[in-house]
């Protein structure tokens, strides 16, 4: 094919193959979009293909561009606390060699061993840590970004302040893809705490589990690193999955769990001990007393693949609420599912301090009953709770693009559009993620 | 004149005078940019006029929109730690604000009681607490803005999280009316620190002050909210004319100056007096006693006012590098203005933990040496410093504009004006600040 071998001229024979280009470089990214650009041929950039939005899968005569050969990672600034790594670097890769200079990357994962520092850019992907470390934006010191037409768009300088001129890196934030590739991300350290201490919590209703929460972050903000709810049915079906037949650290009969995580140096544990005797309404738990039994705790809140092979189908959701919401939005779903002809299981999980909750539902596709009306009985109750969002960490892709009316209005939608065809006129990046108002 | 009675029209005929338009709501807002956009006339947004990079001078016939009367606080969200404001409410009407519920805006800045929140979020406001609260960006949880052609662009959400598309109040934070006006915007509150102490420090280098920030920014950062530096030239002449006969309350024979401000409930004071002990170099300092003596302090610090109008001519510079460069870059500053044919004195302060120092050089011009020789003087030996930029927090303006390729590449000037003519086609919004490649 004549694009394949125009491909294969600048990044070699061996990174092309069945219309995917494999780039060694920012220069090749550049001169592969600058030709794809100029045959107003679509491509998708693909990461560690994580997402969980479906928005990597590339269509009939669509180049897929992947950044698995972009892995470098520069040697740690200390004294600056940064460090510039290939878009296609591994967030645990990235973590691990953050961590040898005593430093830590803050944003973290379930996906952490597969998914890119690319990838986690243009999804400005969340995590367990947010509310300690915010999300990926903040914790980008510099970005460089391949334009559709070639340009390479680079600030990698890293300056604490720089206003002069428009902060440009802040638009590649979370765009999924279609205002450019992302080659190289300088990122930003912090301290690495040292030790971690985690527990796991059983309460007797989510408002219980929300007033510890709310404890918890008011007296212990500077040292808390994770507040991970789970409600029942995800823990019992996850802990049991992976324990089998050996004891459940905290018994499955309760409504609701939180996985707590400190992490404080050498203080760590007796803030850990502390912060638990200032919570009320406890109804069962277990501290972590070794690094394995912090390590299982996490397994469990991170084995969500566990449940999306439990049902025929499961549907992923990444609803964004006031965190004083949930309850309430939650019962709506529930009573809306158990009104549909078949049944299905709501498994619910995530960050409770941002507010952001993840649903899987399971189900068997039947007798005429597809997705859209499970779709309806998580985004129709969400359409009365305000402020919300269909997506919280996960992007839209093409999975939940059809809903963005939903949570953006018909002018944030066309001020999208007019960015999009301003950084690529011929309508090449990810041109299967579109955004449509109503 | 035609275009001034259309404008009274919408606003009011009180409201409209020599083509100052003041509007008194969004919808007028949006009503005037739409007029104005399908006249192509140009536009200069006013807040507080503090800026200090001569961004808010209307030229003949172009029309001054001010947002004097967009002044509403909301009521303070304590749960949420979020406050809805008008963008012509000013820095300090809204710190009083949050503070009479407990809770604390953070970004601070000399000019607090005029300058206004939308001008906050127009230059990506700094000041002296970034090192806590970061800068303006990092305290917006929710924007809205007028675009050039009327839409109305509100994102007044505040979820903690929402990937639905892009976050579009970004571009707008720093973009110097150039984007939008913005009319509305929602802050982030903070828990208020309750209590503050400060002390004054002087060192027998930069060096010495540099490592003494060093470790209250490793120790104490939870509870550090500022570390400003002032050179002696800049201590001496602000503290002399604030204090006139009465003593200082350092002597003003040290080359460098520190004021550290720890604010953290009611182990302030202990905090404060256990940091100066862990510092090495100390070679004089005084401590508040009291809430004036701490006001005194910072007075000091925040007169840059009287250097001013200490000579017949004083030009600003706010220059961003990384703190560790300073000292080799000050002095080839002042060696390059010892050249110079007329005597001129620098004076320097600023935000030593951001790498944000402010010059201001007074001189008088004579014998065809002007202001370019000066410029000449900051700038040149800047290009040898990397990284660095020409405006760390003021923006570019009129007056830095031409500096603007010093600290900003061809491809990024070219995607500035690219995102400009997307959300401006007819051009009419600040055409005063143009962003120039070399
Ligand atoms: C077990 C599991 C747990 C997860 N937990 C979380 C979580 O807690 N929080 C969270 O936010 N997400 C989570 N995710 C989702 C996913 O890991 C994130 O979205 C991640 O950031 C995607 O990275 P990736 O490299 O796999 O990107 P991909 O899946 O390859 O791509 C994702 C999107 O980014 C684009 N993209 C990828 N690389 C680039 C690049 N270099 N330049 C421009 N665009 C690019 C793609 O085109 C696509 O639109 C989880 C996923 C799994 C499987
Ligand atoms: C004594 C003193 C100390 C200062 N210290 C600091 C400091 O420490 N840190 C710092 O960052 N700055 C500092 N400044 C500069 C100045 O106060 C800030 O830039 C401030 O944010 C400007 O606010 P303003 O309302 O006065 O804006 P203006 O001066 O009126 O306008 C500034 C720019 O913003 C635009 N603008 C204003 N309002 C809007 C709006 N609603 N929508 C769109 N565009 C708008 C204008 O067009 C212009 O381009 C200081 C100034 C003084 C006088």
């Amino acid at each position: 094919m004549k694009i394949e071998s125009a491909l294969a001229d600048i990044v070699g024979a061996t990174h092309v193959f069945d219309l995917t280009v494999r780039p060694g470089s920012t220069e090749e990214v550049a001169r592969c979009l600058a030709l794809l650009s100029h045959e107003k041929m679509p491509v998708v950039t693909v990461g560690g293909r994580t997402g969980l939005v479906d928005a990597t899968r590339a269509e009939d005569g669509q180049v897929t561009l992947s950044t698995e050969r972009l892995t470098g990672l520069h040697p740690v600034d200390v004294e600056r606390r940064q460090v510039l790594c290939g878009a296609g670097a591994k967030l645990e890769a990235v973590q691990d060699w953050a961590g040898r200079k005593g430093l830590r990357f803050g944003v973290d994962l379930g996906a952490r061993g597969s998914c890119t520092i690319g990838g986690n850019v243009a999804t400005n992907a969340g995590g367990s840590r947010v509310l300690r470390y915010g999300m990926m934006r903040q914790n980008i010191a510099g970005l460089e970004v391949v334009l559709a037409d070639g340009t390479v768009l680079s600030d990698l300088r890293g300056l604490p302040k720089n206003n002069a001129g428009y902060d440009l890196k802040q638009i590649f934030v979370g765009s999924e893809g279609t205002l450019g590739v992302v080659t190289q991300a300088l990122l930003q350290l912090a301290p690495s705490p040292g030790a971690s201490a985690s527990a796991l919590l059983a309460f007797a209703s989510f408002d219980a589990a929300m007033k510890a929460a709310d404890t918890l972050r008011s007296r212990y903000a500077q040292v808390l690193s994770a507040v991970e709810i789970m409600w029942r049915s995800y823990y019992a079906r996850t802990a049991r999955a992976l324990l089998k037949d050996a004891p459940l650290p905290v018994s499955d009969e309760h409504p609701i769990y939180l996985l707590v995580q400190i992490e404080a140096g050498e203080e760590t544990n007796d803030l850990l001990l502390a912060a638990l005797e200032a919570l009320d309404g406890v109804a069962d738990g277990a501290v972590a007393q070794t690094a394995a039994q912090e390590a299982a705790l996490w397994a469990i809140r991170d084995a969500s693949e566990i449940i999306e092979h439990s049902h025929p189908r499961v549907l992923s959701f990444d609803v964004s609420l006031r965190p004083g919401d949930f309850a309430q939005y939650l019962v709506k779903v529930e009573v809306a599912l158990a009104r549909l002809p078949n049944p299905s299981t709501l498994y619910s999980f995530g960050h409770l301090c941002d507010g952001n909750v993840h649903f899987m539902i399971g189900y068997e596709p039947s007798g005429g009953q597809g997705d859209e009306a499970i779709e309806h009985c998580v985004y129709g109750p969400l359409a009365d709770v305000q402020p919300s969002s269909i997506s919280a960490e996960h992007g839209i892709g093409r999975e939940k693009m059809h809903h963005l009316w939903r949570s953006r209005d018909a002018a944030e939608i066309d001020v999208m559009n007019r960015l999009r065809r301003a950084l690529d006129p011929a309508g090449i990046l990810n041109p299967h993620i579109r955004f449509e108002a109503l």
